[in-house]
């Protein structure tokens, strides 16, 4: 592969200064396409998850409407989580019939051989790449992610139980994350050894914390599973601005940054790696006259080194895919560097 | 009153460098104690509130078993409201029948009078203030933030439908918050003409936003209404780091600060003012062990200027009262300049 053939998604992760801003969308396959909640209608969340032709159907949907440079697999952070033994139902949200609270309860948590995961994953990532004309992103959630829905056991604001857990049973804490992080990374290998081209790390709750608490029960897991992963790594952390100082000790290619944070901050601690953000994705409901200014702003704010355009937040179901594909063309269509 | 005569807390609030800090907590009345938990059997949440009597007792019952320097009226944030013509259940957390989504709604709600807004709120701060030995603290809701309530209609991980109203019906929005400051203003001049010592303003859902939505939405409403107070004004902004630049222009006497952000950052945006905070309340659910350092450590953070030992968010109602009455009597045990 000569440079010119790279494409642009990878050659914006590799720290280069692209002509334009690659874009793709967090949660750009779902439920504000059509298409996809066609399917919805006919099958459950789970059995679009799990049958390989039917989640690579629909992680294909939104490369085929909106000319986007990426693809991500549709799946669930919570997918290699079952076959540790853990019982979880979606009321939506995900609910988990017996929190873990105690190191009792950790200590009878399996951890899966890799096969065992997710093999619908990697057949799933097979199936896409013979057909996807862009690369391929796999995911999964930061260990201490995991581990607050497995603690709190449903949706909360503060997510206080897990909070209570990691003061007050650091030790089961720490085993807990110990387990998530194998599981993580032999499920994350396996998405690799599949096909799947870059990894983002959700570090979805990585907010609630202050930096002390982040750097001991977030950072050295997160690092465990990273550092395993062979393609380009994203780390996304929402809500975390106040923990962007130690943001520069992290091994990874590209920051996703949330719609709350300047771009150029994010920069200052970055160095060379890649930045990846951040429209908010409430824009995407306004008319375009509001979408466009700020889609601007975005890509201005993104400038001084190498930018992957995105939202802020995964999009909302009542996003206007028009808007959305207007979006695409409007960055695809604006020179980074104008000036040269 | 002489300066040796005015209350620690409110010496604090002035700036004053207190020999140790005062303390109060954060929803200091409410589910932890056992002598509201006895009360909340026989009344409902909102006979607690609504009733001038219990509401008082209420207040007054965590002043008399854990020594704090401040008392915090009891009450919600949601109180104005209902006058203004909204319908709100709590099931425990509020609850719009009719969410507020256009202009037309906007402008079906009514600007109480101020003794029509709450005057049980009046006859509550005026039975307290008879009994109570330390200065009492009134509070109000600001005003996006009771607008991400009204607007979304319930409780929401990242408040997407209010955040979609800002950017599509702008003008409604300002509607709304222009008819919600006023309401504020006079809820909270009766508070002080009643007798409360000092108000908080809870900015509770200020971090969701980025800094120019912050600045737009939230930041002249809120002086709006702290410019109308004639007693020492803390306004807190929860989860906000990424809004601290912008702090310095906040004309209040104090900042509460959440536990996640470190004092000493703030103290770098506050100025002269008092810093209040902020240790994570999940720390006072474990043993004292845990606790001590934990206290210590925010009291060395709170130095450089004057501080108010509080928590970084509400008390959790799994607190342990002893606990939380020994952390007062180390916060007073703790001179603030011990070389001196």
């Amino acid at each position: 592969m000569t440079a010119q053939d790279k494409p642009l998604f990878l050659r914006a992760l590799a720290g280069e200064d692209t002509p334009y801003a690659p874009v793709w969308f967090m949660r750009q396959a779902g439920r504000f396409l059509p298409e996809y909640r066609a399917l919805k209608e006919r099958h459950s969340f789970w059995a679009l998850a799990r049958t390989p032709e039917l989640a690579a159907e629909v992680t294909m949907q939104p490369v085929r409407r909106l000319g986007v440079d990426a693809a991500i697999l549709f799946q669930d952070i919570m997918t290699p989580l079952p076959p540790m033994g853990i019982d979880i139902d979606f009321t939506p949200g995900p609910v988990i019939a017996d929190p873990i609270r105690s190191m009792a309860q950790v200590d009878a948590l399996r951890v899966p051989e890799a096969d065992e995961i997710a093999p619908f994953v990697g057949e799933a990532i097979r199936l896409i790449r013979r057909e996807c004309p862009v690369p391929l992103i796999g995911f999964g959630g930061a260990p201490l992610t995991l581990a607050t829905y497995l603690v709190e056991g449903k949706g909360a604001k503060d997510y206080s139980e897990l909070r209570v857990f990691l003061r007050t049973q650091p030790e089961a804490a720490h085993a807990l994350l110990d387990k998530l992080t194998e599981v993580s990374i032999r499920y994350l290998r396996a998405q690799v050894e599949a096909g799947a081209q870059a990894i983002q790390l959700f570090d979805s709750w990585a907010g609630l914390h202050d930096a002390a608490t982040w750097s001991t029960f977030a950072a050295p897991y997160n690092q465990r599973v990273l550092d395993a992963i062979t393609v380009p790594r994203i780390y996304l952390a929402v809500g975390a601005s106040h923990l962007l100082p130690m943001f520069g000790n992290v091994r990874c290619e590209a920051f996703s940054v949330d719609w709350r944070t300047p771009l150029q901050q994010v920069r200052t601690f970055a160095g060379t790696r890649a930045l990846q953000g951040n429209l908010d994705p409430a824009v995407l409901c306004a008319p375009f006259s509001i979408v466009e200014p700020e889609v601007r702003r975005v890509l201005a704010d993104g400038r001084g080194g190498a930018h992957v355009f995105n939202l802020g937040h995964g999009m909302l179901p009542s996003a206007d895919p028009d808007t959305v594909r207007r979006v695409v063309e409007l960055v695809h269509g604006t020179p980074r560097y104008a000036d040269r």
